[in-house]
């Protein structure tokens, strides 16, 4: 019996955007590893072991994945939305190099609908053109890469979705963001708030550059920021197919 | 009875990566919308009328839709991957705009598995840092805009996924876009062609930027390249999380 990793994105909340590739893996697995709410959007069931762990040990969570793997067991490593962005992937192929007795390893990597999808989808089409995404979390990188990379993104025109906005352990980054772009965008630049998108609590919420705020984002959030042809027909944002 | 648009995203390919969202939509609508290859995925069955079109009529297309959904009619509009990412979402919104006579017209956008995070999923987490999406199409904005924003946007050291990297009436795009990459990065940068992914034919090859040619690219190709911390462990292709 051989052991395998599958890294796989769950999508926003909601059951009905999980992948079926996903919810088969699912029915094949031994063992779920993961932040403890994603891990709580898998049905028990005998024979599947839960394995839910707390926020910020991303590396010991993938080296228990591959270790589990290695003595032969099917382990599904979940992440909310999409695996590959700001999720368990890259912590997964980090353990990976840094271990090599696991270089053997069957990995596979499952997506998902990644948050700022979801929430473009529900705001109309902000995303319509070119975009960037940016994880606003300084925890790995310092604010200053993240304050030079906004910059350029205002510059390239792209639209843009931030993810980690804010949380209690990093109340300021998403002020200081709104303070870059108000130097580099015009004042009636659109900005979406998409809060818990397909989940019960899900809240939407689009203004100009000018009326936003810092407390209008939380670590529930995904914000999406329209490029300079971004506008609104009716309640829907969208962003043209075309730039001049 | 009152008629509605769902514009939706097939995804990549492969059946297993439709949202069981999409698929539940698809079994209420009456007529399916789209480009010829998306439609041919949707299988056919009594009081389904299938309206498969040629590319660049999207506007054509997009104004059907409102059209048949103010008569009564349940339309889906059907993308590959995601709709909001270079597809048909943007354009249901601009023939909105165009035509206020559909003002009032019922239109929910599902998301679906776009191409970059298929064939991210497929090499690895090459997209596990901030990144953006071009679309190298210079079809609906000039060459220069494209230019400026792929220097920008590595000079802000995103990953990059291409969209549209090639075809036979726009053969230079992908050329030019190496030779301002070449200008901006080392030549060990990671360049991954994603070919097909998920579909019967799908090829997957990563190179370094020195290596790559612009004939490695078609336009069933997604083009990622990684930014300047992107490496590979064993056979995957991997974006840390961390930048210094």
């Amino acid at each position: 019996m051989s052991g395998w990793v599958a890294i796989a994105g769950l999508g926003p909340g909601r059951e009905d955007l999980v992948t079926p590739e996903v919810s088969a893996m699912l029915a094949e697995a031994t063992d779920v590893i993961g932040y403890i709410p994603y891990v709580k959007r898998v049905a028990p069931r005998d024979g599947l072991t839960l394995h839910p762990s707390d926020n910020r040990v991303e590396i010991d969570r993938a080296t228990h994945a591959l270790r589990l793997a290695a003595e032969g067991r099917r382990v599904a490593v979940v992440s909310g939305g999409d695996p590959g962005v700001f999720a368990m992937a890259s912590a997964v192929f980090e353990a990976l190099e840094a271990k090599p007795e696991f270089a053997g390893s069957d990995i596979r990597v499952l997506p998902g609908i990644t948050a700022m999808l979801a929430a473009a989808a529900r705001a109309g089409a902000p995303l319509g053109h070119d975009f960037c995404a940016i994880n606003l979390s300084d925890n790995l990188k310092p604010w200053a890469v993240i304050e030079r990379r906004l910059r350029l993104a205002a510059q390239a025109d792209f639209a843009m979705a931030f993810y980690n906005p804010r949380s209690r352990s990093r109340p300021h980054q998403f002020g200081d963001a709104l303070a870059i772009l108000r130097e580099e965008c015009a004042p009636e630049r659109l900005v979406t708030f998409a809060r818990a998108i397909s989940r019960p609590d899900e809240a939407l919420k689009t203004v100009t550059l000018a009326e936003a705020t810092a407390e209008m984002a939380d670590m529930q959030t995904v914000v999406l920021v329209g490029n300079s042809e971004t506008r609104m027909v009716g309640r829907y944002v969208y962003t043209p197919r075309s730039a001049s």
